[in-house]
Formats: C-alpha cells, sequence, structure tokens
C-alpha cells in the first residue's frame, strides 16, 4: 500500500512525446535565497547583490543572480524529470526572460520534445523544454535539457525516435533584456571592471585565476536551496554502493562557481541572457577544488541597443587544475558551458 | 568575580515547581529563516515555500515551516534550561497555535511542571511547558519536554517528585488551524501529491524512500540557526572526552529532516497542528544518513471543517537503515514522533 | 591578453600615499545576511535578532551585527588591498556610525595612509583607513588596518617610510550611538544578562565558557558572505603546498565567534561603538575550537548619556584552550581584539 504513496520516479517509458508536466512546488524567492546564493558561491557580480546598483541600471531593485534563476527552476523539475537519471547529458536553446525580483513566486512545467532509446534497451534518453514562470505567469527562463534515464523494464516498448533539431546558439536578436533596463547610470568603478563590451576581442581567452574547493555541505546545502532532491547529491549510505562510491556534486552548483569566478576577468558581464549549451564532462566531488577560464566566441549588437552588447562566451570549469593552459578536455574538465551575455558599451 | 557574570546552566535542584522562566533573546523571524530552512532541510512542501500558495489557501503569506517555529522555541529554551542536560527525554501535548509570517517576532517561556530525582541522586527529570508567543502575545506553540538534568550537588535535597499527567494524544477538536485557512483554492498538482486526507487508511505504512546524509557543517549552522546552545552539539575538543567522542546532533533536527523526507507520500500534510508525542531513540553523528518512514495511526473529522481532515501520523527516523521494512526499533532507530498533520479532503 | 582582463591583486609598490581606492560591488544587506550570521555565528545578542527588542530601544529595526557590518566593509576591501597580502598585521581607530538597516546598501572605500618596506626588501606593510557607507552616503564604520603585502619585484624602489600615528584607544567621547537610541524600554531578561554597566568593575575577567568548532564549510560560507576573496581561505589545492598546508580561516570570523560566545557574560553589550585594536596572533584552521574570555579594561561615561556607558573589553581567543584560565599569549591565543561596547546604565 505504501508503493502507491511515494513517488520513486518516471522511468523512460513513462514519457511520452509532447506529454506537459507540471511540476510542484512553487517557490517563493527572496533576501534570503540572494544572501544564500552569495555564501554558497562567493558571487560578486554587483547587479544581483546591490539595489542600488540595480536602480541606477534603471531595474526597481536587485534581481535575482541568474544562475540562482536557472538552479531553481531545474530543481523544481528533479522530481519529476531525473530522480532515475542516470546522467544529465547536456543543456540547449536556453532564454532568460523576464528578471526575478524578491517576492517573486517561481514555478515549472516541461514538456518532453524526444525521446530515443539506447541500442542496449536499459536506458534511454529524454529530450524535455522546461518553462519558468513568476506569478504573473511571465516566462522568466526557458530551456532544453536531455537526461539519460532508466527503464523500468528492459522489454517494454522502444518509442518511435525522436531527436529535437536545436540550434548550436541562440539567435542574439531574440534575447530578452530587463524591463526598464537603461546603462546611463553605469558605473564600471562599482561594477568591478574597467572593460567593456567593446574591449573583448573574438577568441579572447581569460584566465579566471582563482580556485574554490568543494566541500558536501556546502554542494548540498546549495542544492537543498534549489529542492533538487536527486538522490546522488544526498545520500552517502546509498551512494557508497554506487559507481563513484560517493556523493556527486549537482552540476548546477559547478555553473554557479564558474560563473562566479569568472567575475575575475568578467564583472561587467552583468546579465546572462541565454545558454547556448552545456555539458558536463565529468563528475565533481566533494574535495574538488574549481577553477575556471573563458573565451570569447563572438561578439553581437543588439537591435535597437546602442548602450549594451552580447558576448557569446564558453566557459570552462577543471578541477585541481589552474586554467592558465586553458583546458578544454581531459580528465579534471568539469564542465562546457557556452552562453550569451549582456555588457555595456562604450 | 568572572563566575559571578557567567551563565553556567541551571541544575536540577534549581527548578522549582510552578517556577515560570522567562527566556531570552526574542527573535525576528523572515525571509533569510525560510530559505536557510529550506538549504539546511531539502523541505519542498510548498505551503512555507511559497506566498501564492500560502494565498490561495486564505493566508496572507507562507507561513514559517512549523517544524522551523518549533526549534526555534526551542532554542530559546535551552539556556536556561538544558545546559547541563544528559538527555532531552521526550515531548508531548503540543499545539501549534497562530501561524508565523515574516516580520514576527517570537520570544518564550517555561513552566515548570513536574520534578522527579532518578535513585541515583546524582540527577532528576525536569518536566517544562514551554509556550512561544509573537508579538501580539499570541500563542504560536505550547509543548510539555521532559529533560534529565545534572544535580549540582548530590547531597542536595530531593523535591517531593511531581510527574505531570500527560495525554497520549492531543485532542483533534482542540486544535488551532491558521486564521483565514479556506481549502477552496488548494491545487493538489503544485502541492505535489495527487493524494487527499480520503486517500489514506488507519494503519497504512509509508516509505518515504530517500535519505540524507549530515555533515558537521549542516547540523551546526541548523542548530546556530534556532540558537540552541548547548555545548555537545558544538564544541569537538570537549566531546572528544564525552561519552560518544563526538558532537551529537540536535535532535530537532532530525525531526526536521524526516519531516522534509515525508514530503515524499505526505507532500499534502500540508501543516502540523500538535505533537502527540516524540522521543530520539539514539543520538546521531555526523555521517549518518537519514531514513524515514511513516505510519497512518488515526483519522480526525475537524469540528466544522468539511475540506479538511487531520491524520494521527507516526514518522519513525533510521540512520544507515532504508525504511522499506517499517523499523520501529533497534540501534539504528533514531526518531519516533507522533503527530497530528492537517490534510485537504475531497 | 588575459591578462589584461584579470586582477591579480595590487603589490606593494603598487599604493601610493593619499591615494584612495574605490572598492567595488555595492552590497545591499538585509534578512538574509541577519540570518545567515546568526547561523553561522551562533550570536544571540537581542538587539541585531530582534525588531521587537530594537523598537524597545528606539530604533525602527534590528540593526545588522555590528561585526557583520565590519566584516562585509572588509570584504570590499579585499580584492583592492589584500590579494597578496601575507598577513592583516593590525586594526585601530575604528568608529561605528549609523546603523545598518536591512535594505541598506553598503560601499567602501580606503585610503592609504602609510607605507613601509620591510628590510628584506621583498614585502612592505601597507596602512589604509577604510570607510563603509550606507546608500545616504552616511559614514558606518571607519577603521584603519595594516597588511604586509608582496613586493612585484624586489628591484622596485623603497617609498618613504610613513607609519601613521594611532590612538591606543579611540575617545569615548567621539563615539556614535544608533539615531533615536532610548534605553528607557530595555528589558534586561529579553536581553539575556542581569548585569548592567554598574555591575562591571575594571580589571575583571569573564571566561565566556563555551567553544565553538570550525568546520571548513562553516568559514568558507561566512568568508563569501562578506565576498572577501583572499585565495587562502578557499583554494585548498594551492594551499596543500603554501605554509600551512590548508586553507586559513578568515580572522574576522573568528571575531565574530568570539563576539557571540561573549554572549555569556556580555549579553547587555548590545553595541560595539569602536574598535581600539585588534591582531590575530595565530592562524586558525578547520577543525579548531574556538573558546573566548574578556577583561574590562576601563570604563566611561558618555557626554550627556545617563542611560548607557561604555565599557573598555579586550577579548581573547583561544583555540582547543578553555578560557578559565585567562590566556594572553602563547600558540593556541589566536585573538587580541580591543574595543568599545555599549551597555545599559542602571
Amino acid at each position: 500500500m505504501s508503493a502507491s504513496k511515494t513517488n520513486r520516479g518516471r522511468f523512460f517509458e513513462d514519457f511520452r512525446i509532447d506529454e506537459t508536466i507540471a511540476h510542484a512546488t512553487p517557490r517563493t524567492v527572496g533576501e534570503g535565497e540572494r544572501a544564500l546564493y552569495i555564501a554558497l558561491t562567493g558571487s560578486r557580480f554587483a547587479l544581483p547583490g546591490s539595489d542600488e546598483f540595480a536602480r541606477r541600471l534603471g531595474l526597481p531593485a536587485a534581481p535575482l543572480d541568474d544562475m540562482l534563476v536557472f538552479n531553481l527552476i531545474f530543481g523544481r523539475s528533479v522530481p519529476d524529470v531525473s530522480l532515475n537519471a542516470i546522467a544529465n547529458l547536456g543543456y540547449a536553446d536556453g532564454r532568460f526572460g523576464a528578471a526575478v525580483y524578491p517576492g517573486d513566486t517561481l514555478s515549472a512545467h516541461s514538456r518532453v520534445i524526444g525521446l530515443k532509446e539506447n541500442s542496449n534497451r536499459e536506458t534511454g534518453v529524454v529530450y524535455l523544454r522546461t518553462t519558468g514562470l513568476n506569478q504573473r505567469g511571465e516566462t522568466i527562463l526557458d530551456y532544453v535539457r536531455w537526461v539519460m534515464v532508466r527503464k523500468r523494464e528492459r522489454a517494454a516498448p522502444s518509442p518511435d525516435p525522436l531527436v529535437p533539431k536545436l540550434p548550436d546558439v541562440v539567435a542574439s536578436d531574440a534575447l530578452t533584456l530587463p524591463a526598464g533596463l537603461d546603462l546611463s547610470g553605469y558605473d564600471a568603478g562599482l561594477a568591478g571592471s574597467p572593460f567593456y563590451w567593446d574591449d573583448y576581442a573574438v577568441g579572447e581567452r581569460i584566465d579566471h585565476v582563482e580556485g574554490m574547493t568543494i566541500e558536501e555541505s556546502c554542494h548540498m546545502t546549495a542544492t537543498r536551496l534549489y529542492q533538487n532532491s536527486a538522490r546522488v547529491h544526498f545520500n552517502q549510505h546509498a551512494e557508497k554502493d554506487g559507481r563513484f562510491a560517493r556523493r556527486i556534486v549537482y552540476g548546477g552548483h559547478v555553473i554557479s562557481l564558474a560563473r562566479a569566478l569568472s567575475f575575475n576577468g568578467l564583472a561587467s558581464a552583468f546579465r546572462i541572457a541565454a545558454i547556448n549549451g552545456g555539458r558536463h564532462l565529468n563528475p565533481c566531488f566533494a574535495g574538488d577544488t574549481v577553477y575556471a577560464w573563458s573565451q570569447v566566441m563572438e561578439k553581437h549588437d543588439l537591435p535597437g541597443r546602442d548602450k549594451v552588447g552580447a558576448l557569446r562566451l564558453r566557459t570552462y570549469a577543471a578541477k585541481d587544475h589552474p586554467c592558465g593552459d586553458f583546458p578544454t578536455g581531459g580528465a579534471d574538465v568539469l564542465l562546457e558551458f557556452d552562453y550569451l551575455a549582456i555588457l555595456p558599451r562604450r
């Protein structure tokens, strides 16, 4: 009788193309989330940390950090999508919408947009588009992810394979800027960098220099903050018998650390507007020290905007490997994260 | 001279029947406590996490989590009651009153309602009724606990033994529901469970499946959040020579984890209305992974209410022991917690 | 090209006498910082924790804890001042100004007031006066610190040595009390101590009794909360090859723990008004248990104030060393911190 009350997570054969899954646990976010995000990642970006800085840019208050929003929306989807996931394979076509302010309530749903069973017939890949909304129904974030999920029974019938076509890069003319944004009051000194969009060159590589060591308590606290309940992050008693014999750090925490480290070199990249793609190349564990570096991939004007421009950046995170040699692969590279960031123009 | 300024805690002979002890350090609670509680326990209940969900239920905002309130009130009493406690033996007759909202200031006092020296004459049991109030003087929580406390001097005279008579179960017709509660806007999907009060059967057992590993930093941070200053939770230098050679996890943190884990199977139990009884059966330490299961003990109508009902639930927490076998005793069972929860009716 | 975007910190020869450095990353503080500070230090002072207690004292709300403010202002200065610091040598002449309330935005700048190269020509001492401001431009804190900083090149020319003259003790008639402060509603029971300013005697020593063990996660989370990015606190991969082979606990966290522990004996010292001097005598590491004791050095009337007085206190923190023997030196004394605290008078 108990099994009937308990969610043990969906298996591959439980997903149907075009099905929409409404995720539970709407979440009001505020000053507590802002302070905790800073305390768990060390982020120093001025916009999500200062109401005054935000008002200078025409916004009503400091919006929540973009990656905090990403992780909160991702967290909503975990109990429905990835409780039985083996691996979170990638992200693409992510767009941030309305800025999130303290007092907003976030909710999320996901639509199944692709299914492909693996040849071993024991697992399959599920593609979903997850949409995060605020309490007014405005989209705050929309992205695709794909995960490898176990089948409940090997013999379950295989769905027709459908792999969605996804863009390599989100079109820069489709980006949403926070309502009211006006750069006339931008203060480079307060932001922490003398460099504007104009000062970055395509191909340029930036070593973010510092490293952050991850403790079990830190990554678990961050992941619980997002209400991401995937068991691999929390349960040492079970994981001691798992593939790595230990808990795995949630990949979104690694993205957040890489973004926080990127302040040193990219402090003026005040807004992440789109996620082109992201992949977790190796698992991360407590005790690892995360370093990061970034490359400028493209530069984009924004239509009708002469005070801001977009950089397409690719940030890599590596463990126990200072990034002065700009690593892109190998056993110690954790993350490749390709995104569009907004910077002020001169 | 220094001893005169320092509180070294009360001993058994310092308690007098009917004495009321006003506890220090009133505490304003808000968004920070809400976010930290989620981050430290992983709680996913919709009501304490979402202002919008709360407003759908007729409340002005998301109330603070019931067990957060319990732990905050308990914390007030520690410096006066249990600094020299050997063990927190049990809880009973607990009733939650007015809901607590961000901005409220909590204070507490305790009345000594029982005393019984142990036959070894070195310790005794103190029974107290602790009452938590908000800034308007409304009772937010009222409960009895009993603790074993050291005597300062073995030869101190023994008080007449008085053991209060306590109910096994709080009367369900004495429960307080949050002012304004109206279930007409209840959304089972947002709450995270399709199951209503009607769907639970007396005797039913629910394995909450997941486990949460406790780190030193996590339990200490939670316990400090409650301003519970009992030394056994914090001081490894002293505890290395103590009974267990290590710090002990505060029992209230174990209750909070068990309640958070119970979301999987009891997501619709949106409010704890009463604590019938609670016992910590074994000590918990950092490194332990907490699992939980619950049994439905009784079902109660609530007078004049057709949209909500109460379940009497008994939740057990166990360490390093998945609860599919529904353990009720043995060296790895940490907690037996018997309470009345409010659920929506169909 | 990347080096041009990355801040690698100033070296000794980059500082000029009388230069003013505006620090980046203004920070709005609020309920999240308040809750986290309590959760990370265990502070139990009533004033920063209770809006109601604050209103009884004539203030609009609970001000942020004084040492939280100190650590936040200190954190602003780190990227510009002490990224290449070998040691934070001392503090002096610190004065707290306007009280800080939730919603305030803090910013900071520092002026170079002294320079002295060391005889080895590889390092030098930089003296700075750091000023913290709120969004109205009011000074909230002003203090001097001096740090030992590496030279980039040994051969760089030596500046004329200038060592500022600093007072041993801040003049008690120059202290700022929070605007509106009125002790007529002071409640000693809520504050947690029956002792008033009148009850303390010059020379009196107070053992604060309790100890707090530091975990890596706790000190890192606190230090990130302050956006202090000094690498020695965070990067085990680099520090494993450093002087101590491990991360060093930020000294400000030790001060905060000592202040929090001092509640037991000094609960009525509701406000730190000035920092006369502070020195970190030995490094602190995760695993250390911090104890503290204080001595009353002086008692001061405050001009025009008959309901409050100042105590000059000297608090020592020691590791793995209970402070009943009042240690002032040796390998396990971490901190000597001399300050002026405000207490109610009878």
